[in-house]
């Protein structure tokens, strides 16, 4: 009953407080409920109902390309996490560790993973000794626990839901090939998928991940204009393999050490979704992703014929492969529009007496409201005409918010004005200097994204900071 | 180069010593391997992709039986793991806690979950409060810890990996039902996936689930005559609910507690496939669980012809959606019939010149060895016919090693050699007390596996250990 009051409730408008509106929608969307942990959030089912849509299409592409998965253990011992510096240093202050087993202390306890790549990399000194046995392409799902001060749903937790690829290879140009073929598959994801368009690129040497050479993000711009890392891709040279002494014999039958990547995204797509597609009425789902795409609504259901013909449409529609509701519950149609507009269903079915009478149904598309009539013996071609043109519109919605909040910048009056004023990326050239980032950051805490695959210099080609030379094509903006 | 040498080692012989010839399978096979830490063992490709079609077929039957899939949690409160009093004892003695978080102390220590029934309960009291919000049925798959002192892979591990189903329900017929269907479900994937004949029952109250009402459990028998737990499904009652006061208002308008149920089955189901099917040459899997149905073995591969056969016999078995493999490598076809043998291959597809200039293919069985040609026309029909006859002859020659290792006793001595000498099940009447089955814990390091479905009783209807009048039927084995 508290439940269905909170439903009713309007939720907080995105422009008056983003992040109020922000856990409005995954708390009244059901996607989520917090647990008594902080930051250990418990997956609602409709909330692990898109985690799955994006793990089915992930898990395709991977397999397609050869990788296979595995399963990790969840524990690594302090020793073993220590054997690379650079990655330790990056980790562990944020680690949940346990010291008691069966009531016992533990000599060497046990970090809880934060990530595995020692425990891959533990794993490959076993299995690799010839060229024979590489390239090994390895994925894991599961979840990992990083102790966190501040916690938001999906967006930072103390625990969350991943998949970490992590592979081998004979030569450095394989290893960044595959670095690089995986980013590109995280973003097709995003085009296809999830109707957000991301900018990609590498990080800089400061933003990196812990021991990698190079990390590569791709990074979505919410509706705030902050930007979200929503996944990344890691080439790690051999500094791992060195570390954990993995060799194999090339085939001149010389030892070497193999070249390493990892990848990987986490439910913090599922924030992205959220905070690039949401309005005021809740959620709004890309219709690839949608667990719930169709909803039928009869209207006047206790009228003789409605309730059947909603039925046999559902039938339909379910038979094609759509994934459809039908909620023929004894709420009011008003109230369950407002429900499933705030659960982001992209396409409502209504069918009452009148459109039963002229055959025809009522469709309304959740991401701009739009309403029309269409018959219904064309229903199941134009619900799936509709379903694309959903994808489309949200994805090209996306990619205009997306060009219209990156400015390219010269001066500091003008980061200032774009990261304020237009929120979103001030697109700038970097004389290359950590200091002249530490200086934005301080002033406008924003940090630098992603220097842009597209590296085509611009202006005066000087730092807006320091007014020095400057290379280096670089978005900044604030992040989450 | 190592990992080579092993695979073409022998491997124990079954009846020279059952429990080396487990371990050699599963590390030969490359199921698994061990990690640094004891009990915590890596699940390696092929034997992940086992544990991926059980998932599949499950969740694929929870779903359309009306299941969702969320995720709790990994870490349970001390304070909360508390709550219910014979849960909390039935798991204190095996858990592993976190005591430090981001380099502080934990005030309330986190105890990694071992099962989540208070994760689901906390949650079910917050989101039910009317029977409009009844049944709920979820289920999450993940992994749990249970500090083992003797830990074997797949059988008992410190960290396996499963599926848990918490409901809730209005009444206790409908909780009892749901209890029941979900054995049911185990059942028939023993039937239809694993050709595993499972026994399944109620377990004593001393064999029961901590907390539990009723357990019922799936009971799989391994080739040395020892039974292995394969799953359970409990009935709960009220107990939790009371204990975490979780109420709904009924359709009278009366506050009540809801029924409960949980129910699981863990990757050592792959264990059971392993010790029930497997032979002296290594692995032997059933069709629908394998994650390789079909490997074709080109004979004389560097003959003109050959190769492009092969892979057009690939190409077409791949089309038609059977797990295929072509094994092209440099091997000698010897060294690759032992390989596919070891890892259980139910189907080796040899094409040679003779093969080839007669349009014939030769098969071999691997469940029996049994090799035929058949019309390189016909292959289709005959690769998915021989599928269906490979899971049908493994069941059955399962189903018969069952019948008869399972013996009705009536005396001690009988117990005695039906335990050592038949090995296997003794069913007995029993007369309902714990302590007779004390006796012959004590005696044989046996125990009360179930109290069948089927309670129909025989001979005296006395209980072999003490002599007393007795009416429960029991099945009584050694077990892993």
């Amino acid at each position: 009953m508290e439940e269905n009051k909170i439903k009713n409730d309007a939720i907080t408008s995105r422009d008056e407080d983003f992040a109020k509106w922000y856990t409005d929608v995954c708390r009244k969307a059901e996607l989520m409920d917090y647990s008594s942990v902080k930051g250990f959030i418990i997956y609602r089912p409709y909330g692990y109902a898109i985690w799955e849509q994006i793990q089915s299409y992930l898990d395709r592409k991977f397999k397609e390309s050869g990788h296979e998965n595995v399963y990790m253990p969840l524990v690594i011992p302090t020793s073993l996490f220590q054997k690379e510096k650079d990655h330790v240093q990056g980790f562990a202050p944020e680690t949940l560790i346990a010291t008691i087993g069966g009531s016992n202390k533990i000599d060497d306890p046990l970090i809880i993973r934060p990530t595995s790549e020692v425990l891959f990399c533990e794993h490959y000194a076993k299995i690799i000794s010839s060229y024979r046995d590489l390239p090994k392409k390895y994925n894991q799902w599961c979840s990992v626990v990083r102790w966190e001060k501040t916690t938001r749903p999906f967006l930072r937790g103390s625990e969350f839901l991943w998949q970490e690829g992590h592979t081998m290879h004979e030569s450095e140009q394989e290893a960044r090939h595959e670095t690089l073929s995986m980013l590109e598959v995280y973003n097709n994801m995003g085009r296809d998928l999830l109707a957000v368009p991301f900018v990609t690129g590498r990080k800089t040497e400061k933003e990196k991940f812990a021991g990698a050479v190079e990390t590569y993000s791709i990074e979505a711009l919410m509706h705030d204009g902050k930007a979200l890392q929503s996944g990344t891709s890691h080439y790690f040279g051999t500094g791992f393999t060195e570390a954990f002494n993995i060799t194999f014999q090339d085939k001149n039958g010389k030892m070497q050490h193999p070249f390493q990547t990892s990848w990987g995204v986490s439910t913090r797509l599922i924030g992205s979704i959220i905070m690039v597609h949401g309005d005021d009425n809740g959620l709004v789902l890309p219709p690839a992703v949608a667990p719930i795409q169709v909803v039928i609504i009869p209207i006047q259901q206790q009228k003789p014929g409605i309730l059947g013909a909603a039925k046999e449409l559902f039938s339909l529609l379910k038979a094609k492969g759509i994934r459809v509701k039908l909620d023929d519950s004894d709420r009011t149609p008003g109230w369950k529009f407002a429900e499933w507009e705030m659960k982001g269903v992209p396409l409502r079915i209504e069918i009452g007496p009148r459109d039963l009478a002229n055959a025809v149904i009522t469709v309304a598309k959740r991401n701009d409201g739009t309403r029309e009539t269409i018959p219904l013996a064309d229903c199941e071609t134009e619900v799936n005409r509709l379903l694309k043109v959903i994808h489309e519109e949200m994805y090209e919605k996306a990619f205009q918010f997306l060009l219209s909040h990156t400015v390219e910048v010269q001066s500091m009056e003008e980061i200032n004005h774009v990261l304020n004023d237009v929120t979103g990326y001030a697109k700038m050239m970097w004389c290359g200097k950590q200091e002249c980032m530490d200086v934005i950051k301080d002033k406008y805490n924003a940090t630098a994204r992603v220097m842009p695959f597209n590296q085509i210099p611009f202006g005066e080609e000087k730092c807006p900071v320091c007014g020095k030379e400057a290379h280096k094509v670089v978005l900044v903006a604030k992040a989450y």
